[in-house]
């Protein structure tokens, strides 16, 4: 099915896109696994092709393209091109979007020209160790002192935790300071602020997942993100692209499951033939080759409303966990036809599948997911 | 998710449609069940209505709409309001193609004006009693006589076969007389032509359904349909159309499944709340939600490449596999909702769960269409 | 996988059981379904063969026989016959351990005689039109008058409630005549007790359901079942026997469809060889026979647990849902292989599905056994 | 549902196995793990304690207990320790019975003593580089020389290759030597037999999977085990008692993931509230559960039959087919309920999901025992 979204433009940041991660991101990716970090100056390189932070104003350094198609076409050549980017989407898609629309112009200026260039690795910090979904459980405190706040907790599975500059850190106020919860830019090195372990994770090696701890951290009143208080609703705000970003990616994994477990049915054989001709493989291939169409076409129809903000937080909820439960039963019955190579770190598909796997869990679970979509139905 | 494809005459037309159906349909459903047919008088008063054949030219009293997007409304409108409704189905989205793109002038003038009218119910008739959906399996014959051909053979599970006055017969050409495979215009009433047992069916019971037989049925040149033997290639031609008329039935099923099912549960109670209120009926219906939405983005997306001529056989395909799993899968945990309520005759829900059932099968099962798609990969 | 269960005598048993419903119970089974009832005459038949209430003392004309391994037997020949015996189960497996657990001697000595003697017709009244599958819901009463107990409320779905002679009717006592739920006995024909419609259900045609009236009917004290109070406390006990018939029919029936379709799909042929040689066929069936074998071992199991008293509640909710689930889809899955032959009455595989599709829902709907189960986990 | 298989005798060489691997295994895993390979010493304790090759004769240092219950007594605790003993099953159920069946009484003189003692590592060689599942497809070959055989060829996928002292190799016998294939044992060291990598696998960290090279190995008469050309056969009938092996793994490993899952779910709050008292993640317990029990119930009268020689190659396959996709259901599930901790290393179930994934494929892949089921129905 004919996509039926992009321009022209689009269609050229893509090359730039492809050829700059084939170039910069493909041949490291094994060495980036083993050490379980990317190397930052591969994002300032990013940076320099605009791959990072082009939504911001030109000023600071962006492109002012807040169009989301311009992230749907880097998560897309992330997965195709089989590079490491989880960045890319922390980035551009997740995080960015608090300092464009909740930071002052005084702080853009002090914080965008750094993202945009690579430099300034950012982050949120939002889950703890009790928390899980439930945003608020949050136990991290804010506490008003003169002249700004003081941060006390623990947060863990923070993306990109160990390489940030900048991390956004979700915090409750107590009532006595107004109540609510605040968000609170914390900058590495910040007296207090200890970054814990990388967490060894089932995949997605060479991202940086951490644990971070908050002991009397200062924050001055001028690093405040928006209003002390209306964390939550901030966050809320921001969950329907975080989610649609998700499905991006997760269409993009399910397309390239497809073909690839095509090609190698078609030459693989078994008893004298393809076992691609086997009726059960063809079928599994069948099934799944029709729902990546109909995923990518409802996902390129969400990336239009999100444009137009016309995206309600039900449907990115709905698009999060129907793309990321396909997603994984793409990868499990790739892998399976396989076979015993499926199992085998060194085949593609073996790394897709463990790295797929956290997608049903992250961004907010997809049980979370069908309780958002099912409340939206008035249940 | 707002729908994009329709214009305002579209809406206009479902205005139309929708308040005929709950006139003239919707009261009778019962009785028409009842007889197992539905009266010839309604399908004249649809036509009067502009609901029968308006894809034909103007000159032969339809109204040159070829735009499948009308007939969505009216396949839509049927499921929504709850009419006996397949007639529409199989003459506007089915038969009539035939009609339009294969007959000469000559023949649309002789039979167009009547089906137009509503006077004249058409049928086609493919299936027999050995072949199911292997269409190079079809035994009956046509052999050529002078001035004509000879028809033999059985047909079964043709759709409107005992109130059809022209039937559209699929006959086997001996290779002496060309081969191949031809179409044959048969008028009810011919010598030969019997009509057999109306079929008892789970479901769709107000869906006449029969047996028809053919016994050294003479049929004139004049009433063949096209070139003699390229019989299978008309058919495949009008097969994607006549798939996406089902998805479009079965995503529309979805939608009223599981608008009624939200409604019931936030109604019915049970251990002191209502039964939506329990999560795993809550999630459910978030499920099915979500899935009714992807759905419908998709089929709506595939409406579009239809009348632009680009809906390939592997895509009608794949949409009508997808959507009728599907369909039946929201009613028979719609029904499950219902408890002992959704096992009785009297619940619409009951009836629609047996109608959904034959959608996974005709119109090629959907092992079929599975193979369809299977094969356009290459496997 | 051999069956280890049966004795001698269950085998003899089994083949009375086969011979009889083969002679006088299949070949009526049309007329039943179209008449909505089963010919009582048969039921006296059937009680004189030994089939009906056997598990009664001996001087009640029962066989003492109360091992579950002889109404096993039944209700596997009912299935495999093809005969309508909804009867059996609900008479020995369901309604009679109230007679023979609660009930006094005097009770028994009145009672039983009628029962086994198959003149008299028995049902069980719990579920009430708003009650579902919650007991506690009943909102039937029961105060106690001088001399016995009056009744007023309504009950729906109630199995042979047309045809039955005594009905046990579950009835709320309110708190001034001692709270709790008690058992009654109401003898058709007692003032005030009026039986409803005949309810039209999807499936089960033959097999009478019901609703019942009660308006001031008087019970007297001697027709009261144990102790008033004690109602639910009965009712909780007799359910892991009545689960494990309907899992025992559940498997039965997995059994015949996969016999069935197995059969059908080695002779019926497409593309020009069997369809049961198509790998998508052949997995199906594998899979099914594979559930069948699994789900045999475990019944029988069951079986044994439940004759040495050790089967739990959380088990026979566990063998209810499992094995009911699993009919359906062997149902559903073997329809699919029948084609449009699966979808017509004439085809005993249609009939099969329809029937199914209640067991998922009565006894308790599976929603209700996951519960259980999960209750039984400590969650 | 109460186990009936074991006697007191089972229960405890339970409790000696379980007390060993608690001391000796369990500690060591995560060593083990990053190693890649389990430590020979722990072998030869293992041995000492009467768990490596008890079947043997007592002369060759086994106890003569052909009883697969004590089999599954290791593979069970292996599994509910958490220790890592993919060697038990492999030694005691797959391999050591070719030494006990095939081997002849000078062969088991020789070779049976260090493999009870468990000095001597075995292993079996069957797949290659381009056969997977399809035994007929190996393309190692076996040429006659004088006095012996002449090895040539490549093999994967073989579990325990690095360690192994003894390979049977499983080779094509050239028609001109006779046709079909033979099992050659060939020692470690010998010349031309070359080990290859260890292989990087998803899961099973610390079990050894190696490619095997055999370039000119000459293997003398007295090594061939049984007679050469009937190695097909030989293969055929261990794999019933391989694949009942992998049932037992399963559904120990189902119940340990419910059992855990169960705890956790109980004692992780969200929401204020247990995680477990939700009800979508009771229902998945709760159904997760049911299956376990009725895994176990098939899997324990599976041993029964096996043990009296009556287990079908189709009941076997069946067996492993439904508890290993039962299994990685069960895990993927509950590592799910383990929300982000189960995408960690560190927690148990991530270790156990990735593990679980394999037995999916080995043995047979979940297609081929479809296959072998389908085709003993006549399919």
């Amino acid at each position: 099915m004919k996509r039926t979204i992009f321009d022209v433009e689009h269609e050229q940041f893509r090359e730039t896109v492809r050829a700059f991660l084939l170039k910069e991101a493909v041949p490291n990716t094994a060495d980036w696994e083993s050490a379980g970090l990317v190397d930052r100056r591969f994002w300032s390189a990013a940076a320099a092709h605009g791959m990072v932070g082009f939504a911001a104003p030109e000023e600071f350094g962006g492109a002012g393209l807040r169009d989301f198609r311009f992230n749907a076409v880097i998560n897309e050549e992330v997965v195709s091109t089989g590079a490491v980017g989880d960045g890319f989407s922390l980035t551009n898609d997740i995080v960015l979007p608090y300092y464009l629309d909740i930071a002052s112009s005084d702080q853009q200026a002090r914080w965008l020209p750094g993202i945009t260039a690579g430099d300034t690795v950012i982050a949120i910090a939002m889950s703890e160790p009790g928390t899980g979904s439930d945003m608020r459980a949050i136990k991290t405190t804010a506490s008003k002192v003169p002249g700004g706040w003081r941060l006390n907790g623990a947060k863990t599975f923070i993306t990109s935790g160990i390489q940030a500059d900048l991390v956004i850190v979700a915090a409750r106020i107590p009532d006595a300071d107004g109540g609510g919860f605040g968000l609170f830019v914390v900058a590495a090195g910040t007296d207090g602020f200890e970054k814990g372990r990388k967490l060894e994770k089932i995949g997605r090696r060479a991202q940086d997942t951490a644990e971070l701890f908050f002991a009397d951290v200062f924050v001055p009143d001028a690093d405040v993100l928006g209003e002390p208080g209306k964390g939550l609703h901030y966050m809320m705000g921001n969950l329907a692209q975080e989610r649609l970003s998700m499905a991006v990616v997760a269409v993009a994994s399910v397309e390239h499951a497809v073909r690839t477990a095509v090609a190698y049915a078609s030459e693989r054989t078994a008893f004298g033939r393809p076992i691609g001709s086997f009726q059960a493989n063809r079928f599994t291939l069948a099934e799944l080759s029709t729902k990546a169409t109909i995923a990518r076409v409802f996902v390129d129809r969400c990336i239009e409303a999100s444009n137009s903000g016309e995206l309600t937080a039900a449907e990115a909820a709905g698009a999060k966990f129907w793309t990321t439960e396909l997603e994984f039963e793409a990868l499990d019955a790739c892998l399976q036809i396989h076979g015993g190579y499926g199992y085998m770190e060194e085949f593609e598909v073996a790394r897709r599948w463990r790295d797929a796997r956290v997608q049903r869990i992250y961004g907010g679970t997809n049980e979370i997911m069908r309780e958002i979509v099912g409340r939206s139905l008035g249940l």
